[in-house]
């Protein structure tokens, strides 16, 4: 595909480009498109060869350079962190319209919604004994404080979630329980899920067994001194008992003064707060159809992140690259068939707020959004696109996937119900799914620790992105097709 | 020389070992050593064939694997941090003297000297405007407090230490200076002392200009959020200010958001605390020598660590390499021609203190220590050997450097003064000077940091350490040569 690379090195011109170049281009692919084989795909997929021939051009301009880095810059520099509910987060908001208008989209508007506030305290825990030293721990979201004198016990050590589980009820009594279940690196992040649950769910299981806090591994492959946080939850039938996670080095140190066979006591003082009812919001800005304005493609990544960083890999990088992708979009003179909304969600950290608040003001309107998906997994390339669509809309699928291929992408699984997690609740409502899966190798190393900063992230890689979805979105906004398999209403 | 690999694979008995393969390399070397061209050096250096022979048993015996990391692991775990004067640094050399009695030395003692005490407390940091968010810093060791309601300043930034120096006096009344001076990594580490003028002498310069704090970049190579500490010292004619450094990415940020041309505030607030006068002490342990016992060798790494992190590379490394060293020459059925001495030094970080307590204490048999060097640049691999040695004693540099060049050493220059920082005050009194040269090139993106823990460490590298320390200390221990360099008290 990179035969059609027809636009001069380097340019942010995208506007002043496309108007001379859209000529140029559309007699290229007249010639050319039929020769290459595009031609059936292209009507298959409900598409024009214009169309496909400007998605390839936008493609072909982004791996040479896009500003995308420059708004995660921005984000995470004027606003940095941006806790779900926090004032930060309000500040985020206000920045993100701000850019947004200047960008020049039909609309934008912020949806609030409210939530249970919360935010973090200090957090210290030492070994008593037998080997007196400090650790290095953060508060799990949503963890109650321990009492003001702190919590101190004997360590129960688990080395899994199953065997937390399997202990006898009660047998956990005046103990603080840790587990050391560890999660590896995968290039999809699908151990994240999996190993997971200790976080989310550990505290409550623990609680069931007579544990008076709990201590786990971090969810993350990294060796750093780093102790990744992330949103847990409390069984309403079990005392509320506070939950932190270690760092991996620090788990590994009380794993070998356990190891030594010496009873391990450790104190631990946490002092989150819950703040009572706050409130969160959804950024919204809309391309609005030409054709069809009531039908609807979502691109996005989500405004909030958790406190400890600067939000820079989770999730400034998906605002950044949608961000970009709708500004190149915006700028061009043509309008799309159907409307291209960037959400950029709130409180995703926290429970996917965001995006169950989009479905819940939704009615009849809900299967007018065609298609949608999130870029919410770092700042690494994409190397998979996964989908869950009907057969009439698996040609705009294949379409898409031959055109990102030359970016390095390839097509993964089909039948795969995501499109990043703010879409869940109306992916499971029934919306078709797509997601570009980047490579997420390093993605959980970084993960909910102070060590998410803008120096992680590549310019490139986000270029990269940028390219792919272009590539998506003008499709999806332009396919004549505009049911992708929402269930019938029968 | 892996010729003469006749050990069998893994063993940590050395002791057993070595009874019945003294004889078996004793004819090996009779009878190939002249061969392989050793006859004059070894002659020149001083040494019989038995030496060189068991000195190469030991180093090809101890790259199949020793028990260094054993050490590094038992101290970082069982002691942990070890700030200088703490009563954690007593625990160490509590937990040093017993190891060592256990390994039979023919004598384990402690040299006691007092120092004046410094422990670190809380340590925040927030731009305040335009971008409000946190800062991840730490206190540089031996700061003053900030009042208790913090400083807060504008910032004035410097790129450099030049650049700070080059302000007018008075030009930072009321402000908060910052220093962003970056190091770069090399392998030998060289950056270190250029950029770490800064550290040591940066806030009284700024307080020379009428700063109110100083923050610096951290002296580190890394890109986590991780500052590094390290010793400062004030100028007495200079009002003390309190001084902290950033983490690279915090530095980062503070000066993006300095770019942006507005003003920008900062608050710090820092509790450390002086503790008046404190107790330190080196560890020394003797293998008496047969035949001159008063001449001593010395080998050793530093027992304190800073506390941020466990002490690992910063010099758990250095003391369970040459501890190792020390047991396995004591397993030796034969003894030194000259007493080895270990020593653990004492508060090593705060100004190598017992470097200068050991230096103080001693008069005439000062120039009975023929040589010394200690390990303390972390647990990579030895790539090179560094001397400042007389003519008669170069044919045992030389020897050394031969022997150990399949560890993949190469001699580097001569004439350089240094024996690693515990013998500084020595060799600046003259002593004869040795050193190995480790891999730093990962050294300062640990250095003084929590991150600088057990994880970080590669057993085989520090194997690769002892193989070349035997040879060396053996060598040294066993030479004809005694005087190596001392200058001529005429």
């Amino acid at each position: 595909m990179y035969a059609l690379n027809l636009l001069p090195e380097q340019s942010d011109n995208v506007s002043a480009l496309s108007r001379w170049l859209t000529p140029v281009l559309t007699i290229v692919a007249c010639l050319y498109l039929p020769a290459m084989g595009y031609a059936t795909p292209v009507l298959k997929a409900g598409l024009d060869t214009d169309t496909v021939t400007e998605a390839v051009a936008l493609r072909d301009a982004a791996v040479r350079g896009t500003q995308a880095f420059h708004w995660v810059e921005k984000l995470t520099t004027e606003v940095g962190p941006r806790l779900a509910g926090s004032d930060a987060e309000a500040s985020a908001r206000e920045w993100a319209v701000k850019e947004l208008t200047d960008f020049g989209f039909d609309r934008v508007w912020v949806e609030s919604f409210p939530l249970p506030g919360w935010e973090r305290g200090l957090e210290t825990g030492y070994v008593i004994s037998p080997y007196p030293q400090p650790l290095t721990l953060t508060s799990l979201g949503g963890s109650v404080a321990t009492p003001d004198e702190g919590v101190e016990g004997e360590v129960a050590i688990f080395t899994s979630l199953q065997a937390l589980e399997a202990a006898a009820p009660g047998s956990l009594e005046g103990k603080i329980a840790y587990v050391g279940h560890a999660m590896r690196s995968t290039q999809g992040g699908s151990h994240y899920g999996y190993f997971g649950r200790l976080r989310r769910e550990g505290a409550s299981i623990a609680a069931s067994k007579g544990a008076k806090a709990l201590l786990i591994r971090s969810i993350g492959t990294d060796s750093h001194r780093m102790p990744h946080t992330g949103s847990m939850r409390y069984d309403p039938d079990q005392p509320r008992i506070p939950a932190a996670a270690l760092s991996n080095p620090d788990a590994d140190q009380l794993e070998r003064i356990a190891a030594r066979g010496k009873m391990a006591r450790v104190r631990l003082l946490l002092t989150p707060r819950f703040l009572g009812e706050v409130m969160s919001g959804n950024v919204i800005a809309d391309i609005r159809g030409a054709v069809s304005p009531e039908e609807v493609v979502i691109i996005g990544g989500h405004l909030d992140s958790w406190d400890l960083g600067t939000g820079a890999i989770d999730d400034g990088a998906g605002v950044g690259i949608t961000m970009e992708v709708a500004r190149q979009l915006l700028a061009l003179e043509k309008r799309p068939r159907r409307t291209i909304r960037l959400i950029l969600w709130g409180a995703e950290e926290v429970g996917l707020l965001g995006g169950k608040a989009y479905l819940e003001s939704r009615s009849e309107e809900l299967r007018k959004h065609v298609i949608g998906t999130e870029s919410d997994f770092g700042a690494g390339r994409i190397w998979q696109v996964t989908s869950r669509v009907n057969d009439q809309a698996q040609p705009i699928v294949d379409l898409i996937s031959q055109l990102v291929e030359p970016l390095g992408i390839a097509p993964g699984p089909v039948g795969v119900a995501s499109s990043g997690p703010d879409l869940t609740p109306m992916v499971s409502a029934g919306m078709p799914a797509f997601r570009f899966v980047q490579d997420g190798r390093d993605y959980f190393d970084l993960h909910h620790t102070p060590d998410d900063t803008l120096d992680k992230i590549s310019a490139e890689d986000l270029d990269q992105n940028v390219a792919a979805y272009l590539v998506f979105t003008w499709l999806a906004a332009n396919t004549k097709i505009n049911d992708w398999g929402w269930p019938s209403t029968d």
